[in-house]
């Protein structure tokens, strides 16, 4: 006995790293639909696809991710066997620079192209943030003027409402990086030498959502301490930088009228301008694209043009408090990212959309799943020679190739309880049973298990209802197809009514 | 002029990690219709998809990589923060294993389930071998019976047929690893202690197909030499060990009728005539699924029965010879994998597709890229301002508005030959053009680009040409969708004859 255990191996323990979540038959299904939707705007708009491995070297992907000021900090790396640093890809966009300028001889510019596909942060996991999750992304390379990023918010829009989000429920947000630059410059915070306050500036006005003006303020300035006690080191401006920032993102109003006359500023507020007469042009006013000096976005590659989508309507938090929902989804002008690899320049600009973030946000307006997957039809096994197995699993084959998803009990058969038990947890809409005497004489059982469990309710007793042998069926052999076809219509028309 | 030239910066190199690449819109979309064809088949089978991340702690996947004796080798593995190794998936199988054990009070089994998804290899690359691959797989988890193997048999016959293959143009191959065992018992190669000499030998075997029966008579001797003069070890065994073997895999025929009365032998047997009967119940005949003793599968964790699909038409392999084209796929029953987790035995069965490998067969077959993908129709632009692109890009929502695909030219309007140029490269099949003098008289141009390509064959004279205004229509502004739509049906319907 003690013998035995000693030899008994160690278990291993099954369980995912963390910030990795298997995903569920519903949650690939209700994925698949939304993006199908998604990418049908897309290939509307003249966009084709193309897709880029999981795997960049490090140097390619650069130093630009969202909230990290190390280089390659939240990455996760690796070495190649020829001791080169490899990295999993954190966005879409920087794998797209590294592929349009690898193959720049080949590619036709401008460049429309989408992608969906799975990025990685190596970064402490939280609620509703994952190591790995989807972005969806659309981009244009090649396209130097900003027709082409108020197209981007038009297809923004469209994207929301193909999804079926009503209007008034998102609003596409629209700034451009000049206008803050030029308030830098305007505070003394131009120049290469200032780039990382600069960025630190961008990161406090990017949580006015989160932390409202009185808390951008203190992040603008000396710093902020969170609930927990956590100090967070602010930009260190003084109260008329500070003033000014507010300004500009219009947080503050502009009494004074004096606002900086940089001509980065100009040419930032001109650039709005020429995308909201286009978008109104179309027919999109500022309930669906707004211009709206707060907007930043967290990355440092954006050089125009920043959008975002946002969705208005309020949710309930963990902490039970109404917030909006907030952002799905943004992106910007980026005329750096590929020209990094190239002596020229080359203009881009395009955006990503979260997609569990947007699939959690179409799941709160009960848009998700409205394609009904019928489960299989259950053949249970009443005998397990090979012969017997042989009949069952024709029956089944009879019912797939007309086109009606079915499966044979797999399990151990001789539990004739547990096929049905299964049946039953599977959500299995008909049973079909023959045992040696059905056999006999030709005939199969066919159990209407939705109907059934109706019933099991309104019956009481155990005994009626056997007596009644309601829901079923006896029928030959030859009309089970045609039966089951039957019994699953009625089932559906019940559920329409 | 040298002080510039310091200062610029030091380009980087646009370059893939080997064995990795960029995927053309063409590619994703055969993929996407060949996946769903296969996921058309595995629904109507009863399995639902399930989805695990990429990465798992390296312990969980075990040491299962086919071809590689030492553990982890060729896998792609980083330490996570709390330093636990962490590896991508190298199959899809070992990642479902621990997700049925993490999860196994909440599954019901059996568990019919598929997944598409990467893996990755460390490994040398080469022609057509790739570090990260797309797999195709479905199991079914808690199936103790051989009646699974046969529908798991089944299902890839009608997936190949699904796609598009002709019966006889491909063959599901079924062997069992007990009858494999039952051989190597017989030539004392039984036990715990055999088992590395044991996957040389079945390593060997599994060679059949490229090196023929000399080639295994050496492998399962003393080694071979290929012909770049590299030596493969090979198993060891005497005259008379390689010529049971060579009977049991029925490559030289049993004339003693002695063959090994091992039980695990004759238990191996009975189980692939069970398959064969139900098989051939449900129609299956040699044709489609076919037993044969020659049939191996690399891997170490199968259990019983293993089975492969293979295309049995000739293809030109890179010498110049004709040879068959080979596996797609294949898979087996696994029945230890999932309890290495548990304290108690979990049978399972399945099998994976090698998406890409499947890929290339269907476009030697001409069975890919039936639907057909229409280019944007592209609006051209004559002026720059603001109030010129809102007009431009109205004229393309409306377009898009009802379903044609459009787009407004968004690289440099100025030349107005390379909107042309583009419009011709990307295959656009209309372009809609609005000078000044079109603008006030209220009309548009819209130019058969593929009418006009086929006649400027016809018209040699350029002057002729530009007289004759043919493929090009000027219409009022409001019939520019009605007019497109009539000229997109008439080029669809050339097509057509």
């Amino acid at each position: 006995m003690s013998d035995n255990k000693k030899k008994k191996p160690q278990k291993l323990k099954a369980r995912l790293p963390r910030g990795f979540v298997d995903r569920s038959a519903a949650d690939i299904r209700a994925t698949e639909e939304m993006v199908a939707k998604i990418k049908a705007v897309y290939e509307n708009y003249g966009f084709d696809p193309v897709e880029t491995p999981l795997f960049e070297y490090t140097d390619a992907l650069g130093k630009f991710l969202p909230d990290q000021d190390r280089p390659n900090e939240g990455v996760f790396s690796l070495t190649d066997d020829d001791d080169q640093w490899m990295s999993l890809r954190y966005d879409l966009t920087a794998p797209l620079a590294r592929h349009v300028a690898e193959n720049f001889n080949d590619i036709q510019l401008p460049y429309r192209t989408y992608r969906a596909g799975y990025v990685f942060r190596n970064e402490k996991p939280g609620p509703g943030r994952f190591r790995q999750f989807m972005q969806f992304d659309a981009d244009v390379v090649g396209a130097p003027g900003v027709q082409t990023d108020a197209e981007m918010c038009m297809m923004m829009a469209d994207t929301m409402e193909a999804l079926g989000i009503p209007r008034g429920d998102y609003v596409i947000r629209v700034n451009n990086r000049k206008v803050l630059d030029g308030v830098l410059e305007a505070i003394g915070l131009g120049g290469e030498e200032n780039a990382a306050q600069r960025l630190t500036v961008l990161r406090a006005i990017d949580k006015l959502d989160k932390f409202g003006s009185e808390g951008v303020k203190l992040l603008l300035g000396e710093g902020r301490k969170d609930e927990s006690g956590d100090f967070t080191k602010g930009a260190g401006l003084n109260q008329d930088q500070i003033y000014t920032v507010l300004m500009g993102v219009g947080v503050v109003e502009d009494t004074t009228d004096t606002y900086p006359a940089s001509q980065t500023y100009a040419d930032g507020i001109g650039e709005l301008m020429t995308i909201e007469t286009i978008a109104r042009s179309c027919g999109y006013n500022e309930d669906r694209i707004k211009i709206d000096p707060s907007v930043v976005r967290g990355l440092e590659y954006y050089t125009g043009p920043v959008y975002e989508a946002e969705l208005t309507f309020d949710v309930t938090n963990e902490k039970g408090e109404k917030v909006v929902f907030g952002s799905v989804g943004g992106g910007g002008r980026y005329d750096g990212l590929v020209s990094r690899f190239m002596g020229q320049p080359v203009p881009a600009t395009g955006f990503s959309i979260g997609v569990s973030r947007l699939m959690t946000a179409l799941k709160n307006l009960g848009k998700l799943g409205a394609s009904e997957v019928t489960e299989p039809v259950l053949v249970t096994v009443m005998d397990g020679d090979a012969e017997a197995m042989g009949r069952y699993q024709k029956m089944t084959q009879e019912l797939r190739k007309a086109g009606i998803r079915a499966e044979m009990y797999q399990g151990n058969w001789k539990k004739f309880g547990n096929q049905l038990k299964y049946a039953d947890r599977r959500g299995c809409p008909i049973a079909i049973i023959q045992g040696g005497d059905e056999r006999a004489a030709g005939v199969v059982q066919i159990k209407d298990l939705i109907e059934g469990k109706r019933l099991s309710g309104e019956i009481e007793d155990n005994a009626e209802w056997r007596e009644a042998r309601v829901a079923q069926e006896t029928v030959p052999e030859a009309e089970l197809v045609e039966k089951v076809r039957a019994m699953l219509e009625a089932q559906a028309e019940d559920r329409r009514r």
